[in-house]
């Protein structure tokens, strides 16, 4: 259930222009039984859910009268988020082949008009595991390829040189935790949690604030990078309004979570201090709670939202939804508590999580899979009609 | 004296389109003793050497007049053969900072003209250490960043998206060894050596071949990359004509290398069989070589062709020279005969080398460290006059 934590980031990551953060998280690189590329499968169905949408949705919104569309220009599409592959890939040639129906459709108005050369820019974090995302690209790919290491959270891209952008499942990762809940005497001192789930409304709101900050510095990057006309798709986790997070088998992982840290910290193993200052740096927007921040921020016309199916509910197994937990926070347990203490913590977790049955129960599947096409406005918006 | 081998190349790489091929061979990544990272003076010393050069030819060729060079567009460059840095950095901001200073002083004409933004691709192969590059970017870098895996031997980029390419010490690397030169007995088969250095005229051709077909494929890819107009600087290692790579201590090298290799073989520690087949693929074209194979190629006009100076030949160090070799080398050697004898191969190069003293005289200097401007003619000529 926690396979959909995709991205890591720094607690403290620099958001200015061109700079990478002292970013310390990563994926699991490699092909482990530990790694991401092994522990993906829920973000790929997510990915297969949205396949039609954006086949539908591109064929309705990609303008090829508007020029940075026109088909002599090499169409560049960028991946935020996209780790080490293999779902990145599937994404990526899935949006490729609605753009390319497009233009081959195109082509029975104008039958001289040539289908564009496509160049995808692969970007995460600077401590992504880029060489084994290069290593895994498809060998039969049709598209001139380029990593973009860097954090979302800021430029990545020249204005105005990027024809559609793509985020799937990596949102909700803040750009850190937010200041005032690991800090001892803070009104939103997050002491006993590791995250805002069941947590008092001053520490919900430090992470809400924490969001609404990051997204607007994603949806201004994103603004500048796009062409007029450009498209975006979001992926995203969340909760409706009025569903909380504490309730649900997301909540439910991270109190596990917390009682395995606390019984570390009494056998000795890592300190209470630690364990009180760690905090999860996830935030799960409702889908009306996201239409605000985009609208309040303007540069960007919501053209769908639309709730994906609910993934890989059948037959839930400790094993597995231990190791997609693992592949994800490893580098954030790490980074807090060295190590030394990964093996024992996942050992315990496992064990626990496999003697609370509830939590595999079809009613603490309560957070709810979206879907958001977005459409740049033009920079200098088109006078409306006066009748 | 072997620092200059700077990149490394598949026996058998595939140069179709968008394909890497089979590469098993990189830099020594990371930052260790043995790391390009830390072996890699004498290129940097010949990037010193094109400082001026450079500044001087972008501002005379770099034609702000001519529509790509329109400053609202992304000024993009590619540097072909990176590495892990921190040579490639050094390159970039040398030439990024001669097309600023051009364009500034086209401010003096139109003084609302901007500077363009940049954006830079750093290539090398696919199993190049892009981790470690990425980690040792300039964090004031003033332009944006992007990796590029896969062999120059072919096209990376969609066609007129760059503005200026850079290739130093990177194109006396070929594709792969010669056929004819490995083949038992075909007329070139290069028994008892590991190099045309020295050979007979049979191999030379099957390597001069080799690089005429190399570098042909490689001006038609950057002449379908770069813009009309387009500029491209090339830093190589050659001969003079007449000159003869045997005579040399590139030469000599080679010959203490294969002297080793003998000695293991002997030892039985690696097969004869293996020695016969091994061998550097490696070229250095003449001066004049190089031009006819520009011309004869077409797509650019050399601008200049100048002399470098002959770096690191103060001071000698067996243990520094070694280092640079196996920097270099070591794939190439593990490749062939796995990677259990490369701490006895280079122990027993070590002691060989410091016992040759001939090999670090002045006059075993013999190759010469050359610089080509090229400028990427437009693909519609423009009409001779007729008078």
């Amino acid at each position: 259930m926690f396979s959909h934590e995709q991205r890591i980031y720094s607690k403290n990551m620099d958001e200015s222009k061109l700079k990478e953060g002292s970013c310390k998280y990563h994926m699991i690189g490699g092909d482990g039984p530990n790694s991401y590329a092994q522990n993906s499968e829920y973000q790929k169905q997510l990915l297969v859910s949205a396949e039609e949408l954006i086949h539908e949705l591109i064929d309705k919104h990609l303008d090829l009268e508007n020029p940075p569309f026109d088909p002599q220009n090499t169409f560049k599409i960028a991946d935020f988020g996209c780790s080490i592959g293999p779902n990145a890939f599937f994404a990526i040639e899935n949006i490729i082949a609605a753009i390319v129906n497009k233009y081959k459709s195109n082509q029975n108005k104008n039958p001289n008009h040539p289908i564009p050369e496509f160049q995808i820019f692969f970007n995460d974090l600077v401590d992504n595991d880029f060489n084994t995302l290069f290593t895994n690209l498809p060998t039969a790919r049709k598209y001139f390829v380029a990593g973009v290491p860097g954090s979302f959270h800021g430029r990545l891209f020249p204005k105005s040189t990027l024809h559609f952008a793509h985020c799937s499942t990596a949102l909700h990762w803040l750009s850190r935790v937010p200041e005032a809940v690991a800090k001892r005497g803070s009104t939103a001192w997050n002491k006993g949690k590791i995250h805002y789930s069941g947590a008092g409304e001053e520490v919900k709101e430090a992470y809400a604030g924490q969001y609404r900050e990051d997204m607007e510095v994603f949806l201004n990057a994103r603004g500048e990078e796009l062409v007029d006309g450009g498209l975006m798709v979001l992926v995203l986790i969340g909760f409706r309004d009025g569903v909380l997070c504490s309730d649900s088998s997301i909540g439910g992982v991270f109190d596990i979570l917390i009682s395995c840290l606390q019984d570390l910290a009494n056998m000795g193993k890592i300190s209470e201090e630690k364990v009180d200052s760690f905090n999860l740096p996830f935030y799960y927007p409702s889908p009306s709670e996201l239409k605000g921040l985009i609208e309040a921020n303007g540069l960007f016309n919501i053209e769908r939202m639309a709730e994906l199916g609910a993934p890989m509910r059948r037959n839930p197994d400790a094993q597995v939804l231990t190791s997609h937990l693992r592949a994800v926070i490893e580098g954030l347990i790490e980074e807090q508590f060295g190590d030394g203490i990964v093996e024992e913590l996942f050992t315990i977790y496992l064990d626990r999580f496999a003697k609370s049955p509830a939590l595999l129960d079809d009613r603490c599947w309560k957070e709810t899979n979206y879907f958001v096409f977005l459409k740049r406005k033009p920079s200098f918006p088109i006078a409306e009609p006066l009748l």
